[in-house]
């Protein structure tokens, strides 16, 4: 920055000569990046598991019935439910590949660079269906939860309770997993930072 | 690179060393930056005066009353919508403020690597609020449309049909928004990307 002269040899460029093959630039978070996509795919798993297994029959009274009748509450009965473990199982696909992939960095490291580009914009998206899909479950499990006087929405919780611990584990994981999902994005930007030399 | 004594001049540092403030490298996209987030502030700002204008009488049967009760839609009804204005408005107030940080880089480039970091740090995180409020918006507001057979919870949209139509358009502009925000953070990892030269 503050050299005036041409013709002094310049001290950055002694030390850039002295290695013969450039070593990739900056600094590698790689090893972090594939711990938190296991960790992101071990969330995915257990939130669409555990939405998936919710399943509860609970004798219920219906309008015309004159004694209760055993009804199931499943999670594929609301549509938020269902796009929930689609999202979900798209986003465990999704980390099983890119933790392979990053687990191949690792061991060839010259793509380090394309590889955290692309991460940082496919993982955008998947953040994206992720956190849709985590806000539209929760968004249908809170009035399950606490119902709806103005639509007169009954809450279902009060009879379904396994059912609602089961959607909300599994809500809660997913939040968890969105939040993991910041986390790798950011790890990705940050690398790419840091093989910046200004 | 290829450079094999350190007591030559650098043909780097001579070019260096011509331009007293090196220009910032890399291509600088925050002219499109500015667009984006000038289009984002219109589609959260638009997303919140139409939810929050989204408010309906109509005559319905209450159980109990023998005639029909004018009763009104709000958006403040349901927890949903509370959290999908409040998160559109952070969004919101968002874009105004980093719109003004991407001119006042424009006009001042010296720290448009570290603004284009924290942008992609930031717009992550909003891009998660606005997703997730969406989706929350859109899970109820589905329910409202549809109904739900199994939980009995009955459509309210062939009553409050303008209601609904204020709640479909605002989540359609909030999906929009989302998509912008999507695009952001690709355009900031790619502005950081293009300034790393291997």
């Amino acid at each position: 920055m503050a050299s005036t002269g041409t013709d002094k040899p310049d001290p950055e460029a002694a030390t850039k000569s002295e290695v013969p093959h450039p070593p990739p630039k900056g600094i590698d978070y790689f090893a972090v990046d594939v711990g938190l996509r296991v960790l992101l795919f071990a969330a995915t798993l257990t939130a669409v598991v555990v939405m998936s297994t919710a399943k509860q029959t609970e004798p219920v009274f219906v309008p015309g019935a004159p004694v209760r009748v055993p009804i199931a509450a499943k999670f594929n009965h609301s549509p938020a439910f269902i796009y929930f473990v689609a999202a979900l199982s798209v986003a465990c696909l999704y980390s099983i590949i890119t933790a392979l992939a990053s687990l191949g960095v690792i061991a060839k490291p010259i793509y380090a660079t394309k590889f955290l580009l692309h991460y940082a914009f496919w993982d955008v998206l998947i953040l994206g269906i992720v956190a849709a899909a985590t806000g539209a479950a929760g968004g249908v499990a809170y009035i399950g939860l606490k119902g709806n006087s103005h639509t007169r929405w009954t809450k279902v919780c009060n009879v379904y309770d396994e059912f609602c611990r089961h959607v909300g584990s599994s809500i809660a994981i997913a939040l968890f997993a969105s939040v993991l999902l910041v986390l790798l994005i950011m790890l990705s930007v940050f690398s790419l930072h840091s093989r910046i030399r200004e």
